[in-house]
């Protein structure tokens, strides 16, 4: 990052003027996200007037030609869609599970196949096993899990304050479930429900297959149906059938869209910022990651409604397929570099539409130091956490093509997050118009911070 | 304080032993909490087996019995119960409204009669006045406002970051708005209700008379409804239906409820930690204030459990009455006085069960840096505010009796609160499991930190 020490010295000496503009400004930007803000009515738009927009579904071309046109409404200096492949994969009709404990009477689960799964072809049955953890599974030896279904009852750890924490602890569940299955001969995996709460909510998300190991299906069963499925087997046998109809099509071309305000004084130095237009095909993606990409919308628009003059471009970009693949952040990063600009900065927010807590940066001890210099603008706003973080999935290969670039994640409390990822309760019902419009607000002050000293 | 200063120089040099020793027993207090909590199924309980109980009311009594059960089962040293005498205010049959404009048809309203006041005996009905603030009415003429309704549509200010300063800023319409309505000569006062989200429940709430101005009929109309009528009356002008059977009986006999571990080295020297049990008679007072007085029972059910055996003597108190008068909070400190108790510390949850975000301190200097000095037992758990503020309102009193004693209010994230406070939506739905109980286990490790340098 070039002259970041330099940056940091000069902003850690500007004079009181500066300080006293700055302090007006961000206080007009929240007053403008509280008092007229739209991104409440933007995410009842896109969760109910869209819905959920799995990446190649006929729900996410139709999100693509919201986005476009919501952009456009908004004026902003350019607006425009980038073509991109993606992944096409489909649930089909609804899945649907039975256990049927030994000499007991059969019960419907809730669950939802993993994205990427093959489907079952028919009624799939066989004995369940349990695991309750990956590693006792890949300890486990061949005789005992051949011809079975595993149930991977792994839970995440509460106990973690960071919730993210608790995820990251549980994701190979999930990522990698099937395919250490798959190597003892296993017919299906059923993991218990990334989820923090013991509910009846399954919920789904990506899954990985290797080409040297069989496929097999793989579906999240709600947390509470986890804990009857482990106290049945406590007691006695139980067996599982199964069916899913998901299968995987060609990839199908799809559009990160773009909205631009045009720097005054670099217009080929970019500050990118922005969330994924593609969510999981059940509920409406409301937090994940609709949130994210309305708080960016909503960052610039107040941006350009208080009349600001960025020296850099700022450039909002709602990413496609972040779920499965990441071919929006990938082929935007690469893109950027060959056209020619310069990437000097990035933030990303999918975390939720949460109360905002702070930000996270992804870069050098001096661009920590750099983002913890910024700490005392936000205090009047109950933002404490400037820290060594993570950026975000969609920003992330920017920092292979760009040396050096800082990237920032948004971080917005993260207690509730894990209630509605990638479940049927993801909807806009469950995102606070305050917390939504703190979080705009944030973001817009970030932005403009960024733009001001980099 | 005695020692104030002392206490806060020891704790400032204290050992690394210490130190490690307070971070184990914090991070056993969170695990507790958050692994084997009892929070969540006791609000649960206390909102759906006993529900909204306002003071002197059957369920208030059956509060009372449900909490001394409840503190019983969890074998603290002392538990009994201080008998108080509250007002008796009862709502009577639900109250009822309707506008009808000028040559235009009825529309049935969301009200809700506040608190304290007297009905309509039959149904009122009177023109409808609009003041969009309060000190607009108090500038008003007589001829302008006799005979009419008074309508004060003043809405709680979005642009405040922490919504209990909006509240404030607009508390006065609802306690004082009969009184000033009255000097006019008003018929009945209609009042914007005060919450943040334009919606369809009403939030009730205190209001008082004087005994120099009549009495008129106060009530409080949903936000959604006030913003109707308003657009109504900028055309036309309306009248209003009102019917409320609402009456004041003689002040009844309750109590409040209390529970102890007694302290090993100064048992007459107590920190005394609280909610309040009574509510509002809408909703379930699930975050007003179940939630406040479950995560003082579980913090000290935390503590019992981890066997901490405290200095002083470490008293949860369920204060009664303090939405209506308080009776509970000055009965309780006039009584400590009067034993000869020295009260050391007092703490108060009466903010919601909304993720924490830190403590403040009503007090002197010295106990605010006292405070400070805590923050960095807190940074893990995401706790940032410690700063000088207000305590609450039941543990307000002990302040006339003891002379310095700091008093400490638990700040959760604020944003929510005004969504549910007094209305038919503060119910146990509305409360966050893991927010709850990331409450409860900041007050244990707070109380526990109280003890250990007072």
């Amino acid at each position: 990052m070039r002259h970041f020490l330099f940056t940091f010295l000069l902003t850690s000496f500007f004079s009181r003027g500066q300080q006293t503009s700055d302090s007006l400004f961000i206080r007009s930007v929240y007053n403008e996200a509280l008092s007229h803000g739209m991104s409440y009515e933007d995410l009842r738009s896109l969760c109910k007037d869209v819905g959920a927009r799995l990446s190649g579904s006929a729900e996410a071309e139709m999100a693509v030609e919201w986005s476009f046109q919501k952009m456009k409404e908004y004026g902003f200096d350019k607006v425009y869609k980038q073509e991109i492949m993606v992944p096409h994969w489909e649930r089909g009709t609804t899945e649907a599970a039975w256990i049927t404990p030994d000499k007991g009477k059969m019960m419907k689960l809730n669950i939802l196949a993993l994205g990427g799964s093959i489907g079952t072809d028919g009624l799939l049955k066989g004995e369940i096993i349990e695991f309750s953890h990956l590693d006792e599974l890949k300890k486990a030896k061949k005789s005992q899990v051949e011809g079975k279904i595993v149930f991977l009852n792994q839970p995440m750890n509460e106990q973690e304050i960071n919730t993210f924490k608790a995820y990251g602890g549980c994701y190979a569940i999930r990522g990698f479930g099937a395919v250490e299955a798959a190597k003892l001969g296993a017919k299906a995996v059923l993991i218990r429900s990334l989820g923090l709460p013991v509910d009846d909510h399954p919920h789904t998300g990506s899954m990985h297959y290797e080409d040297s190991v069989p496929r097999i299906p793989a579906a999240a069963v709600s947390t509470e149906d986890a804990e009857m499925i482990s106290e049945i087997l406590a007691m006695k046998k139980a067996n599982l059938s199964l069916e899913m109809d998901c299968r995987n099509y060609e990839d199908a071309p799809s559009f990160n869209v773009i909205a631009e305000l045009t720097g005054t004084e670099d217009s080929n130095e970019i500050i990118t910022f922005g969330g994924h237009l593609d969510s999981w095909d059940t509920g409406e993606g409301a937090h994940d990651d609709g949130a994210g990409v309305i708080h960016c919308l909503e960052a610039l628009r107040i941006l350009k409604t208080l009349g600001y003059k960025p020296k850099h471009t700022l450039r909002v970009v709602f990413f496609m397929n972040e779920e499965n693949g990441n071919m929006g952040g990938k082929t935007y990063a690469k893109w950027s570099k060959e056209k020619g600009e310069l990437q000097i900065a990035a933030l990303e927010s999918d975390r939720g539409g949460f109360s905002p807590r702070g930000f996270q940066c992804d870069g050098t001890e001096e661009q920590i130091k750099f983002l913890e210099s910024l700490a005392y603008h936000f205090k009047d706003y109950e933002l404490h956490i400037f820290e060594k973080g993570y950026g975000g999935v969609d920003i992330g290969p920017l920092k292979s093509e760009f040396d050096g670039i800082p990237l920032f994640g948004f971080a917005p409390d993260s207690q509730r997050y894990f209630d509605f990822h990638h479940a049927p309760s993801d909807i806009f019902e469950n995102v606070n118009k305050r917390e939504l419009e703190l979080g705009a607000a944030a973001i817009a002050s970030m932005i403009y911070l960024l733009d001001k000293n980099l």
